[in-house]
């Protein structure tokens, strides 16, 4: 099999043309997509719309384009929307498609994906150790599917998670359930860190005994380098889509990833190119530009008020939730790098790489 | 003489106790301030109040200080506050000090400084000819008092302007005047827009003869590469701060500047730094970074609605102002080449380098 | 013919359960569905997609329950959304049906409803005369389908508008056009405004002699008492929905209107109440709440910044658009009057009842 | 003794000029001033410093006007400052002067108000029992100040508490501490909940012994119905202010109460005006509007997401905080009935009032 990526710019939420341009051209079919990332441009909190306005076209489009039912391409597509394109951010649509290939003759790692979903999860369960384990086992689902035996060639691993808004919260207690939180927005933070947990329990980061319900969101020396997740409201289940790189597939792609250790380290965007095999040049030069495929990474404001020493003034600002502060500076230290806005900078970095910091990946085409 | 300059951070807009504890320890003679620089958390728009607050403590401070009088203290030491420290901007004061001083003896620059201030300008007056014209007169007041003789020896021209609000433009209508616009958060932009036209005049950058009423806020082309400006409810005048280079002071230090011609371009920050004598490493070393005395920039969204042909939504978004976004962003890409959060990094880039872009300037100690 | 009215709750932008639930009782048949007005809870400005989202849905959901063509719907429905729900103001739909019926029996009036849609509009022609004329034509076209000849018994025109946004002001200028304002945000008032202002010309409320280009967003001594607006990003033409009464309908629901001087005239919404048979009791009583099935009503700040000599900051706050204020402001006198936040509170009142104020329109169901 | 209450506009958060025209005009002494209460134009929540610019505004007018030691103002004025003028809400100051007087010879009860205030509260104390007890002991002794011995002579108690920020958070870390919550904007929440609380007790509505840290936030049945509690940066310690009725008391003033059940309860408001002996005529004629003069409540988001069964959408925006909402909501209720915007509408009612709804006060010159 071969993995194929696609960036492609979006006019608004619901803005499928460029890729529906695309499948004209006959450059993306659509039967083989597998997933859709997209950068919206909501506030990426809890009344973000936008998220779920786009996973309706997205899926719209699919099933006018190949016919299916509604809910097959629900099932086949995995859709992660991320909202939020603060600071200079702009809206696209990553494209994963698998289409048949054999291995590379040469023995060399190309990229690899994998899908999987969860069971919903009842409000009560969000944010605790039900979301990690049935995560940690659909990441798990999604390594076999992407054919990657070791954990150590899983660089990226995206999960679409849900949240509570007050109408879950009331479900729960009609149940008779209290809930992790009853603040709407901080049960996004709640799911990001569970559902992070969960791929950290799976690709062997984190113990899973040294967790339960009471870390979550508490103790964040305990991360996974390689997780990016994304609450939204527009679903109840964990959608995971695992992305690495292994010898049975074939093409011309290739990921790697470095863990920012706070929100300005540049450092990590240019040891995670250079990984990946692009030379170190700052900021990339056009050729380099061009070889750059994808970047995905979190961001969030560091719990200590502090960036190496000087206040930021993120958690006070009761204007501008702090994972929009966070979004637009991640977007701008590694646009400063690599010489585009078109980055799909996660907000919300719970449990995704240190305190403050978050993994950052990257997909390249390798050099012919 | 020999001007000195102080970064000193700041806990909240009337935290001036890290500048008193410089007084207390005889670092800094209060008698010598001849401008004080401030980054306050506020929006930075028309209703941001930490500006005036943040005037109001380091006047009071001063006087405290020195006993004079506090208009004494208005006319004699400029300070300009400018509002908004989105991302990852720290809040910070940078303390612009002239003590006694020989020129260098090895013949080379040195950092020179000088202010003025306009008269008050009447609503109608704001963002209009009269404006450029009494900034023109100042700035170059303003170079004379800094003994700089020759434009190119100026690297950034801050200025504080007036903006109107709802009261401002009914006194204009009151005297049968019409204003530049009614709408109060544009009138901050007519207000940057003409005193940065006026630096560029004073610096012969732009020809006056070029330039009339309906260019301010139209005509881009028309722009001063030095020119910092910044609006505030809180005055009426236009206050001017010069900083340059200069054989006749002598002291450790040396300012040099470059133009950012987008939001993200990092080379334009790395050729200032190198300019300054700072080896062009990135990111900056720690030895580089404690040479780094000051980063002072513009930031600004395009009005194309692009950055390098990707698209921005900062013109779009009705929740947080254009400014903001620029502010976060810029600042971004500069701590990801600087290493630092501390950064004077001031919205709205009206005629300031081109569409999109500004200058940034470095103030660096010289390696001895 | 008898026109019904429904006012349904929703759940979020794309909630159409609570309608197809009625679909499924028998008390709504989606063939006769004529408009659906639908208070949406996105920001109402610029970058609001709840209007399209919810757009979206709602044709969708009548395209599955009729089997017509989508763009049949498209243009046998005309659907209004107005984006913001700030204070208390709830989240709701107000479905439009036309059902065969005899005139009235007894002579009296009834609820008469009528819909048209303009042509697209050239980017260059919003806000200005051009949208005014093709206005003006299309509600005297949709009084004929009301079978309203006497302007005096339409008491609400509902219109919805386009707006500029950076690539459609992009479009303009390259057809070498200009546009009425560069400013996204504000291009939603030149809709606004131009389009209240040819309801007006055809209620001969204004004479078309004396509204030129010029007169948009400035002479706000020339408005209509009847016109409610709203701009939103998601359609090019105008689409409008009149609403009155006659004798030639039937049914049991009746229409009145009055006019807000100011954003906290209860009397004004009390007297539209008397008008439509309500008695002034205050707050309304079980049964007169009951018996009112739709309020729908414009906000705005006013441009004198004062209300009754006192100041408000709407137009000076660059943190929320000063058409959020107003909503919550408006929403809760009339919440106050009339015992519910089920309102259809729309923001941005140009050339819509005096400068601050707006028209406020009433359905209720008759008493038998 | 005579208690006074005079309401001045101010057109910013340090516009004292309206107070000190009264000073001037010899209708207000300033050494007789007990308290001000001020509306201000910030955003009522963590970062907002209108708060703490107004105070110091206030405080350096006293020290200017009666020659009196800074720290003798802070200790002898109860400045309590409500950020937040949302929807039509005017910023203005409520100004209480104590001038000598006998009591009434009539033997009717005159406004009476009295002040006092707690220590300093370590982090660690805010929004607990501490927090509690001291408040409650606090209000005792301000009741005794006033003369007020019967609880039900109470009508109003005006509490303003501190809040936690990143860095008082850290400080209570630093010393072993945990704090009630980590987050800052919650934080005011358990603050003004707290107090509230500890006005329920020395009232005597609520019992001492049914409250522990457990309750304060969680469970809202418990609460007072004269308390309006208040949090802002700029102080550590609570302040109060009691307002009641008294014999012993002279003047033409005289507090009443109600309680709003929810957010758009406006009979609630004409009730208290009744109480005070306003003919409840709505809205209220020119006469009675006079004889107005403050209007005291508190404003909040109904926990339950709903007003009267209808959805709100103000606990789950995350562009706008769900107090910001609120108090644009209350003012336009209580607008609607009284005709004016001057109304100190505070936000965040936890505690003061059912979920939802919160007490109001108004106090009126009685007709001669």
């Amino acid at each position: 099999m071969e993995a194929r990526i696609h960036r492609i710019a979006a006019g608004a939420p619901d803005d499928v043309s460029g890729i529906e341009a695309q499948f004209a051209a006959g450059r993306i079919d659509p039967r083989r997509i597998v997933a859709i990332l997209g950068k919206t441009e909501g506030n990426g909190c809890v009344n973000d719309f936008t998220r779920g306005f786009a996973s309706s076209a997205l899926k719209a489009m699919i099933v006018r384009a190949t016919g299916e039912a509604s809910d097959a391409v629900e099932r086949r597509v995995v859709t992660v929307m991320s909202g939020g394109t603060e600071g200079g951010l702009s809206p696209h649509w990553l494209v994963f498609e698998v289409v048949p290939g054999d291995a590379a003759a040469d023995g060399e790692m190309a990229l690899a994906i994998g899908t999987a979903v969860t069971r919903p999860f009842a409000p009560h369960e969000i944010g605790r150790a039900a979301q990690i384990d049935a995560t940690a086992d659909a990441v798990r689902e999604a390594m076999a599917a992407a054919g990657i035996a070791r954990a150590e060639d899983v660089h990226y691993v995206q999960v679409k998670c849900p949240l509570l808004t007050k109408s879950r919260i009331a479900e729960a207690r009609a149940d008779g359930r209290d809930v992790a939180t009853e603040d709407t927005l901080k049960s996004m933070a709640y799911s990001r860190g569970a559902s992070a947990l969960g791929v950290g329990v799976a690709l062997g980061e984190l113990s899973r005994e040294a967790i339960d319900d009471a870390v979550v969101c508490r103790d964040f020396s305990l991360y996974s380098n390689r997780a990016s997740t994304s609450a939204g409201v527009e679903l109840l289940e964990n959608q995971i889509l695992v992305v690495g790189n292994s010898r049975a597939w074939s093409g011309e792609y290739r990921v790697a990833h470095d863990v920012m250790q706070d929100a300005i380290d540049s450092a990590a965007v240019i040891r995670a190119l250079s990984a990946a095999g692009i030379a170190s040049l700052y900021p990339l030069d056009a050729e380099s530009q061009q070889a750059l495929c994808a970047v995905l990474c979190k961001a969030e404001a560091s719990q200590t008020g502090l960036i190496r020493g000087a206040r930021h003034t993120m958690l006070d600002d009761s204007d501008i939730a702090s994972s929009r502060h966070a979004r637009a500076l991640v977007g701008g230290v590694i646009a400063g790098v690599v010489g585009t806005t078109l980055l799909f900078v996660s907000g919300g970095a719970e449990h995704q790489g240190p305190d403050g910091g978050g993994p950052v990946a990257v997909i390249v085409r390798k050099s012919r």
